[in-house]
């Protein structure tokens, strides 16, 4: 039986932007925010003239210097030993993203192949049997298992299976095997 | 009633890369091909040594600088006005192509917002109404309605609704709207 097809997130699931969020926010307003001072809001909500924030997607090196996500590693390995893992990311907003993504992937996840990478805009002509995203929108158009990633702007989300780490990612897919 | 999907491909389909090709074939054996020469091999297979245009791909501008396919510009208006259009194309495998197609589609496309983009892999993940694509083996795993775009590899193709040029993609996209 050929294996089925896994639509995986990059920002926020394998990518820790927020990581990187935190430190543009530090360099513009003088300090690291507490996870209790921005859990629940989008990073450039934060405040009044949080948009700023926002610029520095658009801005050279900012997609090429994630920290990977904690567990990111053995879970895309372990997703790839028994399914058909797609790459699946929004990037063609920023048009630096494109070739920073593909060199970050190369760097941190060399086992996927270029031809399981798709960089996008919506997601809604994307055909899995299950997509791993943290936004909400893109797991309202998909017609197969939509699994939420746990991150700061969508803790009270409650329609999808959720999964806060990569060790419930790992459990998750490990139960669905047994079905 | 919400607008059919449409999977459209760039190279060779709204791109006119044998243009470049033959650009290049000129510059390193000498001479510009004539289509009788050509038509019916892909322009890397011509030559003994021809595998060196394929490197071409690699190089940096050769994605920036296609002509577009006679046509294309009145054609593709012409899907948007009728159907949800979206820019699926093979692109992964080259960094460079990346930022130089989403350029080239700025210039030449600009009424195709960045949402509409696709920049992948293999393209079994897609899922559309119709697919139009000069790659039969795009057209293969493709559950939809695949239209064949002509290029210089598929002439003895006959499993597919064939397209020669953007007149006749028009015409079929016509009379589908009538049924």
């Amino acid at each position: 039986m050929s294996k089925k097809k896994i639509a995986l997130d990059m920002d926020e699931v394998i990518a820790d932007v927020m990581a990187s969020y935190l430190d543009v926010i530090e360099k513009e307003y003088g300090r690291r925010l507490k996870k209790e001072e921005y859990w629940g809001q989008k990073p450039y909500k934060i405040f009044p003239d949080g948009m700023k924030i926002r610029q520095y997607l658009f801005k050279e090196g900012f997609f090429r210097n994630f920290p990977v996500m904690e567990g990111a590693k053995e879970g895309v390995a372990f997703l790839m030993e028994h399914y058909d893992v797609y790459i699946t990311t929004s990037a063609t907003e920023f048009r630096n993203s494109l070739t920073e993504k593909i060199d970050w992937l190369a760097e941190h996840f060399p086992a996927i192949h270029w031809k399981k990478v798709v960089l996008c805009g919506d997601k809604t002509i994307l055909k899995t049997d299950y997509m791993i995203d943290d936004h909400v929108h893109n797991l309202e158009t998909f017609e197969g298992t939509g699994v939420l990633f746990t991150a700061t702007h969508n803790i009270h989300e409650n329609r999808f299976q959720r999964c806060n780490n990569w060790e419930e990612v790992i459990a998750f897919f490990k139960s669905e095997l047994e079905k």
